[in-house]
């Protein structure tokens, strides 16, 4: 029984049956965490920062000592010194008095306000005069501002950017939780299938497939485990699936162009225990023959056989899963064009036709590369692709169109 | 001499001072070559496919002998046999004569079309019986269709896509000539600065721009090598800057937030032979005090040491060409959003600010985040930044701005 799905009943059966990320987690030094998703919530252990610190180049002061003062009669505090960057020296203020401090430096004790270079002046006598009020607290940070020990510095979810990498730093923190990445399985069936490494005799061809989904997967953040070619034969397919399924999270099968391909590949899904068909079949094109299962709770695509197509199953269905667990921004990236020519298109189907910009004014013309044979190699020629709606009956010429960039 | 260019002043000397990709390039592995730039134009060895194909299931036969036939009068063809996916058999077709091969198989010699399988009955008796008429080349893919030996499939300065590696793959490639990924210099200077992993006693402050700028830098597709702390001590940051510029491509120097620093900086910089200062402040907020040099041909980035000031320079400035360089997407997100409260700004210098974006009707609060510490725990809590530029005297609440997001 072929259970065809549209496009969006088949996305939206992909994002509620696999949910969420994945439960195990690993800790990564903080550079190695860019990128991937925090596990869990990292806390604080100390007051950030430690010391109360000078937003200006200044001096630190009593405010109470500037109480009234102005450029006509200046407050004469006694200049004590210099608090240096990075030292610790015992420096402390009482009534009357003043330190400089630069940007970044720490406020003396018995100093609770800074009053900018600016507004003073230095005679050389031994006293620096203040030409401007400051308030208690003016220009100054104080301990524990930034961060309280016990708070949140990145919470749990949150996929890492360098921000928090360098919050983490700031903290002293350079270890991170984060969620293991998906492992991909991607797996080719097919007896015609040679290795990339062989000529192609009589019907044989190279498997494009392994190559082309591994690299997707690594694009899309995941971590691809290539089983190489799997002759269409079901205990040997069922052998390779049952592995795949023992280490990796999900598995792309590939090839199956034909029905005798399709039908053990779909015996192979079925009879692993608990296993369930979520569909078969994706009202698109190209790519109608996709198979989605969910075997031991894992997803198990089963792809075109055909490059192109199962190219596009993988960009528009598998990956944004692969996406998702593994934390990876999504950069798909669309421009606005316009059709070069009339688009005829099978009502009934999403059709996703690969094209090449051209330059032509306002917006550039989005030309069909989809030669006779539609092989990977005219693909490769394509800057991106048009969706054209299932219920949609084609585009006329210079219909605006967007672009999604492959 | 101080020379401040408007933000757009900058980017324009950057592109012009260093045009291109580096001249180098390194030989890897078709799956290490993703997100890389090819760097010669790569040639395929043979023709693709090296048969002819049949892009149907059906029957291969000679089209003269479908000529006139229908439904009611089907032209009765001898069945010769099956050629079967990946065989070699030496199946020939006369006139008068199929042979069942399914879509990708190889077309057997002396035919010159195909007949779909749903166009033809199978009596069982011997013959196969065609009801539709087939012209010549119907349904096939011929030899080199895709590719001729001596076509170029990637050309020079191609980005390398999954779809390319899938193209390289079918030509039977798996190595690619890249162009190598450009090596940045990240130092740290300041006599205040410690490791991450120590405490800060008085004035110190953990060095946070290593770990940021380098996050930023492979975030960018480049390759960083950290080179530590550097006091301010002019001898000493000379010497690590000429070790920089012996092994590396970009320097990043980080620090210099006071005025003593940044002299030490900028002499260091002129002290380089034949080098040239392109500027030395930019009219943005953070990160005026933003030096940029040639030394050598390499763009020397002097940024400002406050964390998140270095950040915004670095991403808005110096990061770009890091991506170009690297053949890295532009994976920048904008987000329209509309602003939860006035924003004033200086009038005369593009400003960054950090926002959080909250849900509200069709369009998004950004909610600033600029805390008066502005320190890179704050930051972190931002979603993405609004440029406000700086001929704009700022921002009334709920104006509609373009969120960049962080």
């Amino acid at each position: 029984m072929l259970v065809v799905k549209s496009s969006d009943e088949a996305r939206y059966i992909i994002e509620n049956e696999f949910p969420g990320t994945l439960p195990e987690y690993e800790t990564v030094t903080s550079s190695e965490a860019l990128g991937r998703i925090c596990a869990l919530d990292i806390i604080s252990g100390e007051d950030i920062p430690g010391y109360e610190r000078s937003t200006v180049d200044g001096f630190a002061l009593r405010a109470s000592d500037t109480f009234g003062c102005s450029e006509s009669i200046p407050a004469q505090l006694i200049y004590k010194g210099e608090i240096l960057m990075g030292d610790n020296s015992p420096l402390e203020i009482s009534a009357g008095e003043c330190a400089y401090v630069p940007t970044g430096g720490r406020i003396p004790s018995g100093a609770d306000a800074m009053v900018m270079v600016e507004y003073t002046e230095d005679l050389h006598d031994g006293f620096i005069y203040i030409n401007k009020a400051s308030a208690p607290g003016q220009h100054l940070i104080f301990k524990g501002d930034d961060l309280k020990e016990g708070d949140v510095i990145v919470k749990k979810g949150t996929v890492i950017r360098p921000l928090e990498i360098g919050a983490l730093s700031s903290a002293g923190i350079s270890s991170v939780p984060v969620v293991r990445r998906p492992k991909v399985a991607v797996i080719s069936t097919g007896d015609e299938l040679i290795d990339i490494g062989s000529v192609p005799e009589g019907s044989q061809i190279r498997d494009v497939n392994s190559s082309l989904l591994a690299s997707a997967v690594s694009d899309s953040g995941g971590e691809p485990v290539i089983y190489g070619i799997v002759p269409d034969d079901y205990s040997k397919l069922r052998q390779t699936v049952e592995k795949a399924l023992d280490s990796c999270d999900i598995l792309f099968l590939s090839g199956g162009s034909s029905v005798g391909t399709r039908d053990i590949t779909l015996k192979v899904m079925e009879s692993i225990p608990g296993s369930e068909i979520l569909f078969h079949g994706i009202a698109v094109k190209p790519g109608k023959p996709t198979i989605l299962a969910k075997c031991m709770g894992k997803a198990v695509f089963g792809l075109p056989g055909h490059p192109v197509s199962a190219y596009f199953i993988a960009r528009e269905f598998a990956l944004p899963l692969v996406r998702r667990l593994s934390g990876k921004k999504d950069d798909t990236r669309i421009i606005y064009a316009r059709t070069a020519r009339n688009l005829p298109s099978n009502h009934g189907r999403e059709e996703f036709v690969p094209v090449k910009l051209l330059p032509d004014g306002q917006f550039p013309a989005a030309v069909p590369v989809d030669g006779k044979s539609s092989l990977i190699t005219t693909l490769s020629e394509a800057d991106g692709y048009i969706r054209i709606g299932r219920d949609c009956e084609g585009l006329n010429r210079d219909d605006k169109v967007s672009v999604i960039l492959l």
